[in-house]
């Protein structure tokens, strides 16, 4: 039998986020959490409209993921990123104890990898999924952007 | 002439931020971000509270710093916490820019400095101001915890 919710399905819920960002001129990224093929939080980069270089998509996901389990602790649960999660955000994983990570497009800059951040030793992370469609937004963003100024 | 507002000022101001901390059964950690002598964001850790493990004190401050400044980058800000900062804390630190940390007790085991987190490049670490006092609030904390169980 097939699984109609894997990996694919659930990176594009959170492609629809980063369009959301897209539309709100924000870099586009956003995340979904999911625990037992349910997503309980959803959200998009926010930089821009709060101001607020803390409010990247996975950081206002753990939150609302841990506001919805009503605990800190995000054991049970998968991370789907459309970008490869910055230091700050992996540093986050890290506390949140998080079960996967799976993230779309690479960030060979900034990426925890490149940074060398350490992740929780349970967390398993698997990147490269829909890379084309999640990096393609990205770029679209900064091209437009580029072109108005 | 003596400068009072020197970094043993602001950090008994972040330690006060502590003790508050503290008074809540939270892990006593506190931070204050500093502008031109004046502090323009108080803060302490709010995890348990929150249910929450991005609410540390000085994700808190970066957040009410850039939202009193009404911009995002705390280029000429000095932030002043208790605690040597994780590498989601310092992750966050290289969004912002900051032009300056100062820490009090080290982290020897989830700080950044062992964490090999990268810090912006513009911003200077200083460590170790009010050390001792910074330690035993935590030290008081964790042996009183751990005679409750």
């Amino acid at each position: 039998m097939i699984n109609p919710f894997d990996d694919i399905y659930f990176m594009k819920r959170a492609l629809q986020e980063a369009q959301l960002a897209f539309e709100k001129n924000e870099v586009p990224i956003g995340a979904v959490i999911v625990m037992n093929n349910q997503i309980i939080a959803r959200a998009h980069n926010l930089t821009e409209t709060l101001n607020d270089v803390t409010a990247h998509a996975e950081m206002q996901a753990f939150t609302a993921a841990a506001d919805f389990l009503g605990g800190k602790y995000l054991k049970e649960c998968t991370l789907y990123v459309t970008l490869e999660p910055c230091q700050m955000c992996a540093g986050a994983s890290y506390w949140t104890q998080i079960g996967k990570i799976v993230y779309g497009a690479s960030e060979e800059k900034r990426g925890f990898l490149v940074m060398n951040t350490t992740l929780h030793p349970k967390t398993k992370v698997i990147g490269g999924v829909l890379e084309e469609d999640c990096s393609k937004l990205l770029t679209r963003f900064f091209i437009e952007k580029r072109n108005l100024n």
